[in-house]
């Protein structure tokens, strides 16, 4: 069966596969103007951050690519504008941002031709998407080797190769585990209300024949209590010295291995590390309550109920096993005292 | 607005609220033989441990007024026949067991004509009902003194009049509090996967008035590490001196509350305990994948993927802060000294 691959760069325009159309089809939308690709960001047509990240990265390319006849300035301002529209699609992810800066700067030092900026942008992009594939082959590698035969792994909401360009972060170690040879089981959380785990995680590992078995969210403690978890491995939008902002129901997650000795690791590119930033940027994302009153079409709250929807939750690094990057695991004591490699 | 009655003997025959129907319709459904009640236990037409004690208590009371007319040879055993039906229905809450074995006991008691013992079984039925409420209110009295003006209760499932005969154990302090001038909000989990706190628990509330706001299960951690939470109650299916088995997801809010410092609370009735028992005969109850793969009648999640629904879990009793019963407020260590009024 082909790799998948979430977000790619064909023929001048952006192709990702539309998320929203999963497990039912697999489809894929092509966008040429870089607010369609915020926009698609937004409504998680494309989701997980390292996916948004390179989204991000090539919507900008599809601005230079629009701009490309202008003057500098004229195509200086456009780029600017352009990585506005695209910060404000969602604001915790931290790849987004990181992604935005590193192609922005990228124009800004280039004393060439708007056409050619925007050639070397465009490089620039596909370069980002082929070193998150990279990253993740590496964090498969480091995480790999946490892993033993037997191991049933817990995970939540997806950060698989639809969370990313392909490979996935905390899939990766599983992936190579299993390629090593090593029996591994998954557990993964549906993780309401966007059931990615229901819907992307089981169609990822159905599709890659790794043994997976959905529980609801609230079922993990029980799990792990009952000794079926021997590890938990998750992704992480962004990553602080003191705090990891992960898919709400993470820290939830990391409590229960914590008081069951479980190994609670936390898979990420350095992209997602922002270790310069504190709480007060980062910005946990509400959605709209229609994510938690309505399934598949159908009102299932009464009407005239409030409702609070955070995307996201904190987890305290003292939380954390291990952060499985391509550079190495790190503990949370080297991710205090910064890491060179990050 | 006149207070909603769960379960109820009318005319010869058990009443009970089509708890399946809500927050949709508000539907009664009546029925005559005890196998139906057994039936309609094990489809959660009638669901919450109190509730499903007294229904049963019920169910075999139209099981004795079927057989009033026999020996009372072939009445007592009818009657243990239709016990054991009653008892197989649902394996965890322990006031079914409680209610069937209290019933039998009357009847093993009585000297009188089977039509007679048939007569005070009835009555004892609905003594058990008035009963039900009776503690809840105090239940209610007792769990209001913890509360104070301005709280943020969180609650889980549906532990309210819909799980009991009325007024309800976990949502009782709440409203009793609230009657007593308090303002106390609600944060209600929604409860994957039958979604009682999103169907039941914002039903009965918003026609209660008491202000209350939806969150997906795994937002819980996030809510209460941001403050918004100042007390935790939830109710029980079956207390012993270790353990408390309530709906799936309760052991992650538990520990989630330790975490930040919140109170942890259990309301129940003294029927929820048993102290005796250990986890030997805790029977946790494993429900069908359909409740996880289907919501709404839609399926969301691919063919062919494993499914691991456990009803309840398993939280230790050293993480409650208290047990609210109508006999007062019980710490994790009075329980396990064994207290008399139990």
């Amino acid at each position: 069966m082909h790799e998948l691959r979430t977000v790619e760069w064909v023929n001048g325009k952006v192709r990702m596969i539309d998320q929203t159309r999963l497990p039912y089809k697999l489809m894929y939308v092509t966008f040429k103007d870089h607010r369609k690709v915020a926009k698609a960001i937004r409504a998680m047509v494309v989701r997980g951050a390292p996916a948004i990240g390179v989204a991000a990265a090539m919507g900008l390319a599809l601005a230079a690519e629009a701009n490309r006849a202008k003057t500098r300035e004229q195509f200086m301002n456009e780029l600017r504008a352009a990585a506005n529209v695209l910060r404000m699609s969602r604001p915790t992810a931290w790849n987004l941002f990181w992604a935005v800066d590193r192609i922005l700067r990228k124009a800004e030092a280039s004393t060439s031709s708007p056409s050619e900026t925007s050639r070397e942008i465009v490089e620039e992009a596909q370069k980002m998407a082929d070193e998150d594939v990279h990253a993740n082959r590496r964090i498969g590698e480091f995480g790999a080797a946490l892993l033993q035969d037997g191991d049933r792994v817990l995970t939540h909401c997806n950060a698989g190769t639809l969370a990313t360009v392909s490979y996935g972060t905390a899939l990766a170690p599983i992936r190579t585990a299993v390629m090593q040879g090593k029996k591994v089981q998954v557990f993964a959380t549906e993780t309401r209300p966007r059931l990615q785990g229901a819907k992307l995680t089981t169609f990822e590992l159905l599709r890659d024949k790794i043994p997976v078995t959905l529980i609801v969210d609230g079922a993990a403690g029980y799990v792990m209590s009952r000794g079926l978890v021997s590890k938990v491995i998750v992704g992480a939008d962004r990553i602080t010295r003191r705090l990891v902002a992960n898919k709400v129901g993470t820290y939830l997650l990391a409590l229960a291995a914590e008081a069951n000795h479980i190994p609670f690791y936390v898979a990420a590119p350095s992209s997602t590390f922002h270790l310069q930033g504190d709480q007060i940027d980062l910005k946990i994302e509400e959605r709209g309550a229609q994510e938690v009153t309505h399934i598949a079409g159908k009102r299932i709250v009464p009407k005239g109920v409030e409702v609070f929807n955070p995307a996201f939750d904190l987890t305290p690094v003292e939380l954390v096993e291990g952060f499985i990057t391509e550079n190495g695991v790190l503990t949370p004591e080297m991710l205090r005292a910064g890491p060179p490699m990050l």
